[in-house]
């Protein structure tokens, strides 16, 4: 049991996670705005079965072992300093996916590097990247049986480990490695295109298997 | 039945290709050198059952309606500009995938845009990609069922149905939409990104599914 702290988590993403994550861990959904963070962690507990807690982005990330960033976009340099010191030494995965729109469809909306590394450059701590292509809906439905791969970039063997393992405490969710977190850029771009293929194949909640 | 040129189809990619696309169109496989073309026919043929020819590049080119560029990097314009006017007003294929080593694993080529939109704007005809996550060792393997998903980019659906045509000629394969050429970037993408899951988690010729 890790005690996981999911950072901007009041969004699909953050609180489908914290559903699943709750099953095994201790979780503490964070938001900038507190009364936010208690009434999706009431959401979750309630989705769940479990008991997720909520707080401020600072309190989730003091306490916990492992921060999620559950952030729908490229987080500002402000949102990661206000947590830098919280999360000094501990494990920090990303699933941000910077998207945007053109003429209907997604397209990455960083023109170079990834989301990932951007939070490791400003956090210095161990960072990896993970559950991009992960659909919060299904993650948000308790009842739905997973069947999904997670690409994961992590700059080690250890660190990808550790990310491994929160993986794969999520029933059918298998982790993948996918190599250093310089290669994350290839898995952001991973989440637009399905989306894409999502919508022009009417295909719901699109995810990846690696057959 | 479609007379479908396999260009630059001696490698393993056209190979396969040749040899699947074998047993439901007529297919020539054409090469700079008219004599490896013949001998890289011959093996297609004698792995297939069906009957595949040899040519140049513009004879293959000259014959054919579709013409699928199974080249393993960006073509140089040169060897664009020789077929050039025997493509013209036919649809062609791009599976390429520019790709560079980094530190023993695979990364995209290309800084912007994508192998397709650049033989696109050389040949001005109509140009779509698919076929890049194929595995080739197992198309050559005419014995194996295939089970996987192509993502194809094209520019209207008109053309996208022309390409989903013959991907869906190939037993097990099934075509997917991804949006216009300029998509086309995050397909190619996708290519290093499963070489790269498969040589790290020790899985063979790995490929995808949509799920």
């Amino acid at each position: 049991m890790t005690r996981v702290a999911i950072v901007g988590g009041t969004g699909e993403l953050g609180l489908g996670l914290a559903v699943r994550l709750s099953k095994r861990h201790q979780v503490v959904v964070g938001s900038r705005d507190p009364s936010r963070a208690k009434d999706a962690a009431s959401k979750a507990t309630g989705l769940s079965g479990g008991k997720v807690e909520g707080g401020t982005n600072q309190e989730a990330a003091l306490w916990c072992e492992v921060a999620v960033l559950a952030i729908p976009e490229l987080p500002s340099d402000e949102t990661l300093l206000s947590i830098k010191p919280a999360v000094a030494g501990k494990l920090v995965v990303s699933p941000i996916v910077p998207m945007t729109v053109r003429d209907g469809l997604f397209v990455p909306a960083l023109e170079s590097g990834s989301a990932a590394e951007r939070v490791s450059s400003v956090l210095q701590t161990r960072v990896a990247s993970a559950f991009h292509t992960v659909p919060a809906a299904r993650l948000l439905d308790a009842d739905t049986a997973l069947d999904y791969d997670v690409l994961v970039t992590a700059d080690t063997r250890d660190v990808y480990a550790e990310v491994a393992a929160l993986v794969s405490s999520i029933e059918g969710l298998r982790p993948l490695y996918a190599g250093p977190l310089r290669n994350s850029r290839m898995l952001e771009t991973m989440t637009p295109t399905l989306l894409n293929v999502g919508k022009l194949n009417k295909i719901k909640s699109p995810s990846i298997k690696v057959v």
